[in-house]
């Protein structure tokens, strides 16, 4: 096992040795995990964003290769380390070894995927537009432009992906990407995965020569350590995974700075599962049982958990609902990831069980420890949802809410309802589809992805992947936090008129060195 | 000439009858223009959104080829009431004909310019990753993804372009190529432009058959409708051009709104121009006639306007000056748009003149009448420059201020100041521009659009222009206003997995049946 030295990382430097305050826990023991973080002082703070804001000056200018090289540099020491991460990240998390071993893939895969779109280059989305010196009545110039980085990007580690959304996860890999120096702030309920997947990280700096500041890894409280960042004048962005209350007002800081900056939180989804007459009389167990693996997987400790399942009244839904009873029934508990999204699930079940609308169907076991979740079935009526938006608020945990509705109209209704969600889900045969285009299109305004015939987690790390949807999923609905679209994140377009060939970016000289594809003159090329 | 009624234009019907209470005044004589036009009442500025957001629902999946025939549709009739325009326009704005007639064709020429790319239709960026059902541990889904329009938008017509960022500027024609219905705010300073505009696009929508939400064009005193528009749960996002003050005061509403909205303002800039020491040699004349052409040009009253010239203490720069100075003291009095501009400018270039580290070099001629602006050349030293924020502060109007520095550190020192700026120029030559790469590092962070040996007035209309800047130049230096790239501020990424081919947009079909550019399992194709 790597050694932890419970410090910060600033640039290649080790944070101060100060009093201990963020400790690990084992969320199935309790017991408090060494070493013990410091957290970083004001000026350790700063000079890990003054050395980003150095950096940048070299990194936003290194090319799409040495970027490639980075990323798979740092994939390649973090596949290194996967039995020490599969040691220590369940210890902090409750996951399982097999769920973690699985999230490190995820993770260095989706670093290689950034390596091929920087290495390949075409992102950048290169416009020429060539100049004509004997248009009448003005001559048209020369006029170029490219995506460029941002600045330095703060990253906030979520809790429920130790790697994958955390010091190394998308953001990090897509700001990389971009050429954007990156400031994490560690997340306090798994310091020791932070560090070890940050020692990674810096040594994959030192490896391919870049500026120390390129990548730093903080530790600090919550609120303190991560609006310091986000109020420093030199981030230019940041990214951030977790609740509706720490996003929105981390959104407020963010829209509040004397030059406000790009700011993209995910935050909260009740992920909409619609199933349609013919798919329940056709498949009703199948769907089930699918719904039941969805919405205990991870003790439903994700983003795309399906919180809301939708049904029609007038199909033999009992079964369907028996069944799913049947299964939450007899569901193990399980670890969740902290004390206080313990808590948080259990009270906002408890408030769902003591709503007089609400039928508590079933309540899966119990498990022994401090942190154990039990999977829940809840019911109401369409009726009952609409008219009381508690019902809609996230629970994030092994939950799902029942809706049922008396038909098309209603069933509308409901969808019209929601606010932005991450996900809808529609199960159907080919004729319910067909009959039911107006619940997609609604759905497809209010989403960042519809599935059909399938369940909402799970996201795939590819280039089509869209994992964001409207406020209040994320901050920012135009923008993706997996998959090759979330390089845009961190970018601007900047535009180049009149410059001597020798002077433009190599993706915008005239003869292409790069062999990137281009638009120019308003034709593909 | 066409009719003009004084009414707002809600979907097909004329708004109100109230009392007139908006009245075009003509700023070179002071008159009161006919007709005075009625505010909007809340019921009628609901009705207008709410019909948009109706019309969103048919217009936002129309196709591309349809969205193309009403932009040229629209351009067709604008062209067609072209002396209308030219007699009206240059009364409400003092602006003269021919700059009128420029603007049309400029304002027509970007109308068809976003036909070609939503016709074309490859700027959805379609991407396609396959399934495989047969990958371990888990199938691969099939996930698809494009650009998909966001629904209503909500367009404030400028005071500075009457045709070209007014009612059918950029930011209209982009919002409909993207597919998303508009609801603009006219202007008060051009009321009667606004409507004969507004009529030519109201026909367009009768004549291409599209819902008559697509289109409405409401008056109102500016921060009252404005602050309703933007504040409307069903508006999805906006964009604006006009003062810091009042962009803010609108990005604030955009954010705090239950749902934050994208908002788009471009609001301030004084577009450094950096003369270089080989080129102050070789062809300080030139380069002053072309930069009191470009600070002159219609009465300074461009966002591109240089208000800031940067030149090197140890060149011989007098000469230029001096020159600079005879043709600024030589300038004609010029009409600016109305009675707030004129009052601005003159307090601005008041507090320059009385600022005891400015010295005012020339004043250009005083015109007749109530609007009249005087060109101003003013000069500091870099050390007073940048201990003095408020000479770094916007001047709306034919100026500009000369900085002079002893060489690259000040130089550098004085560009790393700036605030985010629409452009920067550079003046060199050839060793120049080597020697100085490291200004246009600095300025590339800095600005939007980077000019070397130009000048930054006449914003090229085209693929790779960039109109925007980091903060305070926009509220979102990610996007620009003019140029085809602008049809992205009205878009998010949508997702689509396990679709059906048949329920898939277009853009997404297995068959590609429009023949665009997709990125396929990560390949251009």
């Amino acid at each position: 096992m790597a050694e932890l030295t419970g410090r910060s990382i600033i640039g290649i430097e080790a944070g101060g040795t100060g009093e201990p305050s963020i400790f690990g826990i084992n969320p199935a023991t309790g017991e408090s995990l060494q070493p013990g973080y410091a957290a970083v002082c004001e000026a350790e703070l700063n000079r890990a964003v003054e050395l980003a804001a150095g950096a940048f000056e070299v990194f936003g200018r290194s090319s799409g290769a040495d970027r490639a090289a980075f990323l798979r540099k740092i994939a390649d020491n973090i596949e290194a380390i996967g039995d020490d991460l599969a040691q220590r990240a369940p210890q902090e998390t409750g996951l399982p070894e097999g769920r973690i071993r699985m999230e490190t893939g995820r993770t260095c895969g989706q670093l290689r995927l950034f390596a091929t779109v920087a290495e390949e280059g075409s992102w950048v989305d290169a416009r020429i537009d060539h100049a004509d010196p004997d248009r009448a009545p003005v001559p048209k110039p020369d006029v170029r432009s490219m995506e460029r980085p941002l600045g330095p990007v703060a990253v906030f580690c979520a809790s429920n992906f130790p790697l994958a959304f955390s010091v190394a996860g998308g953001d990090t890999a897509s700001a990389f990407a971009a050429g954007c120096p990156v400031v994490v702030k560690a997340h306090q309920s798994h310091p020791g995965t932070a560090e070890l997947v940050g020692q990674a990280v810096s040594a994959a700096v030192r490896d391919c020569g870049l500026p120390e500041g390129t990548f730093s890894l903080l530790y600090g409280p919550g609120r303190e350590t991560g609006s310091a960042l986000v109020r420093h004048p030199a981030i230019k962005a940041a990214g951030f995974t977790g609740s509706r209350a720490g996003g929105q007002a981390l959104m407020k800081l963010a829209a509040d700075r004397p030059e406000p900056i790009p700011f993209y939180a995910e935050m909260s989804s009740i992920n909409p599962v619609f199933i349609l007459p013919g798919a329940m009389a056709e498949r009703a167990e199948p769907i089930a049982a699918g719904l039941h693996g969805s919405l205990t997987l991870g003790a439903g400790q994700f983003c795309t958990n399906p919180g809301l399942t939708i049904l029609d009244d007038s199909t033999d839904l009992e079964p369907f609902v028996a069944k799913l009873a049947e299964w939450v029934g007899g569901t193990p508990g399980a670890t969740m990831l902290n004390p206080g999204i313990h808590d948080a699930y259990g009270s906002g079940a408890g408030a769902l069980g003591r709503n007089d609308a609400v039928e508590t169907v079933a309540l899966g076991q119990a498990g022994d420890g401090p942190c154990q979740a039990g999977a829940a079935l809840f019911r109401t009526s369409a009726e009952a949802f609409l008219g009381d938006e508690s019902l809609a608020a996230e629970l994030f945990g092994p939950s799902t809410l029942v809706v049922t509705h008396d038909g098309p109209e209603m069933m509308l209704a409901v969808a019209r309802s929601l606010e932005g969600q991450l996900t809808a889900t529609v199960h159907g045969t080919e004729a319910d589809l067909e009959a039911n285009r107006e619940l997609l299109g609604v759905l497809e305004t209010k989403v960042g992805r519809v599935l059909i015939n399938g369940f909402p987690t799970g996201v795939e790390v590819c280039h089509a992947m869209v994992h964001g949807g409207p406020f209040p999923a994320t901050s920012d609905g135009r923008s993706t936090s997996v998959g090759t679209r979330a390089i845009h994140r961190f970018t601007r377009a900047v535009c180049y008129q009149g410059y001597p060939d020798g002077l433009l970016p190599a993706e915008l000289r005239e003869a292409n060195p790069l062999g990137i594809r281009r638009l120019v003159d308003g034709k593909a090329s």
